[in-house]
């Protein structure tokens, strides 16, 4: 019984990993980059980018929002007139706690590839499943809040692993608590040696530079390589 | 194909009701009330806990620990002289995002009910699919840190309606943040009429007797129930 578990659920990866890779192929013909936005909830992705998105020079940003329900955070984006498209995994069920490759290929038509150069997706706020699911990304991002403690990267590997960038966010918050950040920067190198890492607070703006600095970059990196 | 995807999701879920249905059976036989404890990752769920275990005069505590990976929760309660057993979810696969009825029940044997009279289950940290399990529980508890912004009841209504009791936790960080407790509350209320609440801090343990109150007349009633 066990096996056969396991055998549904690569199947399911496999079928996952071929629609992103055909995601990957229609967003490398735009010479769109794409970016997997992950973190628990309330870590605080939306206002990561609220911060950032109307202030990339040259760039223009496009955001899908992924969400069980309700449309809050793309409604908060959209405010800042750039395109913002929503995708509710509630239909059918309780609600997928996660985006997968299918999702993202049924929001591409309302995608406006043509517009933009850089496609943040903000994933649903979940440490677990979205690790597991490709989307076609040019690489994947997690936020950590220095809230959530310094245990995270221990409880959840798999989440600080499969991405190329860890933002540590509300740092502002530090005098109020009982945190020791440098536990967690160490926790994060044990789970993942020398990933990159930014410490900010998205609420006062310190330590936003890198974090659009890291943005610029990779869409200018991506797209020479699609070039190439 | 969408209509045998909703299909295998029903028996799945009916499959669990029928073992958690057993469960429950089983912890009554033994007379333990047993509470499903659920946040989202770091809302402060073991430190609420920790805060109560040894201090419920006449109840004997016993608690099961879910976690993708590690045993740093369950460490931190075994150090207070409770029993305690740990249940990762990561076999075989990248790692459950929620406990279900078939892993609390594969722990029974090495729960000790004949010692303990209150069962407190910490699920997995995330905020929609342990909503969709029931374990065999008595009661399920929610906890939502104020950190982690006044739109998780509408982001995330399964897991606020899934519930008899909402706690609101790090209320001591109030002073300190952009959030509005009032519109909280009435978000949780707008997606779950008339839940109980408990607004308080696991850190500085303001609020914590209404939570331990709580606890004590909800084992006392269930137990009664058991009886009656």
């Amino acid at each position: 019984m066990h096996r056969t578990k396991v055998r549904i659920v690569e199947d399911a990866l496999d079928a996952n990993n071929t629609i992103a890779g055909a995601n990957r192929v229609d967003f490398d013909r735009a010479g769109v980059t794409v970016i997997n936005f992950m973190s628990a909830p309330g870590a605080g992705k939306t206002t990561l980018l609220e911060r950032v998105v109307t202030d990339l020079p040259g760039v223009r940003v496009g955001v899908l929002e992924g969400d069980v329900e309700g449309s809050m955070d793309a409604d908060r984006l959209a405010a800042l007139h750039i395109p913002v498209t929503q995708l509710n995994t509630n239909a059918g069920f309780g609600g997928e706690c996660h985006l997968d490759a299918n999702m993202v290929r049924s929001a591409i038509p309302s995608l406006a590839l043509d517009e933009i150069d850089l496609l943040l997706v903000e994933n649903v706020g979940n440490l677990v499943c979205p690790a597991e699911f490709r989307i076609g990304e040019d690489a994947r991002v997690m936020v950590t809040a220095i809230t959530e403690g310094e245990d995270k990267p221990l409880k959840y590997p798999l989440m600080f692993r499969a991405c190329e960038l860890v933002i540590v966010n509300k740092i502002d918050l530090l005098p109020h608590l009982d945190f020791d950040l440098e536990k967690l920067l160490y926790n994060i190198d044990a789970v993942h040696p020398d990933v990159e890492t930014i410490v900010l607070s998205a609420r006062t703006g310190q330590g936003l530079e890198p974090w659009r600095e890291w943005l610029m970059g990779t869409a200018a990196r991506t797209n020479q390589e699609a070039i190439a």
